[in-house]
């Protein structure tokens, strides 16, 4: 840490800051300069005592150096994270697709989805058994229904199920159908969350909070992984800001800079992230060019009939029209679209 | 809902949309336009259908008309809420205190708080006891521990307790104890918590998420509505923007639009809305002057030496110096300070 | 400036880093950590060679520490500044109206505004004659005429004139007529202007940009300080955020903060900070109780008649209720209305 | 327009409304629903009168249907706009690369670059002779010499020149030399400019403002356009919002929904849009797959002594690199790079 003092702070100031910082068993490094004086510390394992100094007299701001992040960072552990998922696997050299509804609605139309899918190669389904919705009269998925839909789909089909969990409550039936357990936007920092999933047999599936830093997603995935699980995905959906023209800005630029600071895959939803179908797989091309991990697709057979989130869905046909556009790309990039 | 036609849309694309509006029970008004043309909707309750018009041929965009929320809402429920809380009450005609340090650290702190509160005529203590903390590896508070220091500091002075629910298995704890249960910012849209509070004994305080639209915010509040708890206060905490002079940014217009809106009252808290104590007791007034049914202070005997958020504490002379500066505003809107 | 170096930078990496900032002229300070190294800076005067330090191996960022403003800091000038503005002043102790419509309408209009105003103790006149419209087809002011008409108002009145400048062209005519000239929150960073007005006869009121941080305001302050003019007044009018309850987010905070900076008086529009006539007096009210050193305030004759932002004008019954409603709440905080 | 009454307006208020809107010489066409009334308006123009409608008693909203821009729009003008400039040219079918330093510092450094890019096929040069700078202490460029130095650099490579232009009083003496004219992020809304620039004899690059929506990016280009400048480059550089892992937020997603709305040809400047090198050719290969007709890419002999904006030029090296990166994404985009 540093503290940066006023410029009109007094010596007997700086010696006061420089006796806490030794009380709170750190190292005080007195800098001084033409106008304002600073203090470097050693010895502080993180952001500890950072409050107290900041509220001392003559201080004007205290600032942290070292990163919050350990397990996912890759200043620990320089070599990127791949692991398998069902029939395939994620990590660097491909790109891993993840399309489907956005919830399950009936057995026929899920079916539907994994037969096209894996006839493609997309090896993994999404759709959600339990949705978070902004209302309490919407639709709020089928719940165990789907998770029973989704267990026969994955039997007759061999698709790997990607699906949101909600409620620590529900952790323990969703694994034992899914492949990937999906942490949702608004749950990002839900912290029992997190930490249930911290210790679920399934990889997690963490999506960026809607307004959150890339120090906080990751301070996210590191409660996942301080409690022992290490198979972790980040998903860029689109943050929130002034900006309309779509549902959701998608952020790209933190494809490669997530991945500069973190050894963990990192995909993306342009779904969600427009909002817009048209718009769709513009931006898929856009992630897998930026360096995506993998992307995150909603498709439906029918996405005027859907129960929600039609406007984003991709058809059939529309699909199919956007991996022919993709396949080029991957190429370009030397990865493997799987 | 109201259907607004491409510039270019033929008169079959027209026909179209009017067939799908009258297949879904509802009846489409053509409404034909020097550049274009739109349908108006009568008879549909909600959103649903939306996304299948959007996707229609020769639609631009679908515009929603009627408000989702509706237990919430003004329009139906005109008569402002009010609910006693302990000693006190919160609704028309005053502004009620809640103060009291981040997280509860030990006995003799939370009881010395408690005192000065009541002293001034302060009844409701703020005190977590479960922390949201960014870092798996930070404080998470004192946990069942903290309950029981919260209960008896309540039986000890007769103040009331506001305090955080983070998890749905802890609330049948936290409500034994709590006046008031408290969701964070980061859990305003965590629909399991929701739903488990709308069957609570005890009010909630409800923040607004860090970037939550005034609809996502009372829509939340519907979510515990719509479960039979009608006592829901709403607490503004300052929004994520661009703007980084403060930790967050205090958006106090919503106060008075919010209440435009909603029977439910609404608070504020400067202490997260700015994150300097310094800067509290003016934005504190400003909250009052602006409307806001209550207030929310971080107050800690030393806040040099707290173990979470000193920096936007105030200590005890600065806390009775703001009270000195309310009571003339306050007197101002004639409002009571309780 | 503060060097903060990679975990896993190579002692050679640091001393590459030491060598390049003693050929800068500056001196390097090496601070080793735990985790990593960081290098205090001395002897530099901004934030010169801080891109070529930030380039080099090794480098994970480079902090700047001395704030970039001199003429507008509190820390150089302590003594917060006050000016006589036509028959009015603005600084410390008081909080100074000024109101009037968006624009110049009509000679009957801006007259019974005036008169109006002045036998209310609010002596000066808001109104533009040059226009900036979002739309090139949109009403574009009355120009010179207007001008003439802001003259002829404050000969009979006495009232003092604030108007807008769009161009370094018109300058010289508007100075003439007006007593303060304002620059809109999409000029806050036309550098030619700004620095066309630090060679003006009259002070300028400096809207923050819509998405302008607290010290890229007092840079642009700097400009016009720089350039001779030290009469500036800095006005808050709403910043561009996801926020949709109100046309822009008004950013109250930033009042006490920017005061804690900068000795320049601070003021508030709350007329375009919500956009909505209604919720104007909730946010004047609090605005001064944050500590506003002035309001500038929307008013027309017919605001459903009003040519440009009308929705965010109040009539004459109103405006009176809000100053009522005012009056109490600087007595409060012990300043004038002026 | 659509005017939306509340669900409490009476029917006097409703007829009101009408009568108002026939008064303003539209037609109303009134839609009753079960909890609201609507008001379809047709006849109108543009947004003339709604705020005078949405201050009617019993109004609750009024909601625009039709777009303000008319000329910049792909409604009235279906095709594509194409447009050579010096030695190539900017439309569909291309991505014209635009590179250079963020301003020009002396003769052999401009030449090295222009040299470079004309050798690699990149036939636009980038360089500032006057720049917009936060302080008013910084580096203003070299202005006129400058200019000259862009001039001389022409004439000796036939590279084509984009420079900024940042005063109406500029214009004459920077059209003499340049092939575009930038109008900078900061200037999107100085309409003085503008306004100038609809009458120059070259083509506008318009930057999109730093909190611009779309359609205040579109109304800016419409003003270019409606003083009978057709030729106008939108270039995407990055937003302004809370995420802080990059300078700007780039926002991709807006190539292709401009692209939608409008004819004009729309560009990317991954070098603002980042500011940091490291990530530019990432985000380059981004925007090309997005969609982008164009990249504007700071390129910098030895970016560590650069006088500004070092940390996000690219040197020639990472310049070669990047143009071998982006030949396989145009091949599979179908695009010339060019």
């Amino acid at each position: 840490m540093l503290v940066v003092m006023n410029a009109n702070a007094t010596p007997a100031q700086i010696e006061a800051v420089s006796a806490r910082i030794r009380e709170l068993k750190y190292t005080p490094h007195v800098i001084p300069g033409p106008t304002r004086t600073a203090i470097g510390i050693t010895g502080n394992k993180g952001a500890e005592g950072r409050d107290s100094l900041r509220l001392m007299p003559g201080v004007e701001d205290v600032i942290r150096v070292t990163s919050p992040y350990k397990l996912v960072s890759r200043e620990t552990h320089q070599q990127l994270t791949e692991f398998p998922i069902a029939q395939t696997r994620i990590g660097p050299g491909g790109c891993t697709l993840m399309a489907g509804p956005c919830s399950v609605e009936n057995e026929e139309m899920i079916l539907r989805c994994a037969e096209l899918f894996m006839s493609r190669g997309v090896k993994l389904l999404r759709g959600g058994a339990f949705k978070p919705r902004t209302s309490p009269y919407a639709f709020q998925g089928l719940g165990d229904e789907g998770l029973r839909l989704l267990e026969k789909t994955r039997q007759k089909t061999g698709i790997g199920i990607v699906t949101e969990v909600l409620d620590v409550l529900d952790v323990e039936r969703i694994e034992a159908v899914a492949d990937v357990l999906q942490v949702g936007t608004r749950n990002m920092q839900n912290y029992a969350l997190l930490r249930r999933l911290s210790q679920a047999r399934k990889p997690v599936l963490l999506k960026r909070g809607m307004a959150a830093t890339l120090e906080e997603w990751l301070m996210a995935a590191e409660y996942i992984a301080a409690g022992g699980n290490r198979r972790i995905i980040l998903c860029e959906r689109g943050v929130r800001t002034f900006s309309d023209h779509t549902r959701n800005t998608l952020d790209l630029s933190i494809i490669p800079v997530a991945k500069h600071y973190t050894h963990l895959p990192v995909i993306a939803d342009p779904s969600h992230g427009t909002g817009k179908a048209q718009f769709v797989p513009s931006m898929a091309r856009a992630a897998l060019a930026a360096g995506a991990d993998g992307l995150l697709i909603e498709v439906h057979p029918e996405p005027a009939r859907a129960i929600s989130d039609g406007a984003q869905s991709l058809d059939f046909e529309a699909f199919e029209k956007m991996l022919a556009e993709l396949r080029p790309i991957a190429d370009a990039m030397q990865v493997e679209l799987r």
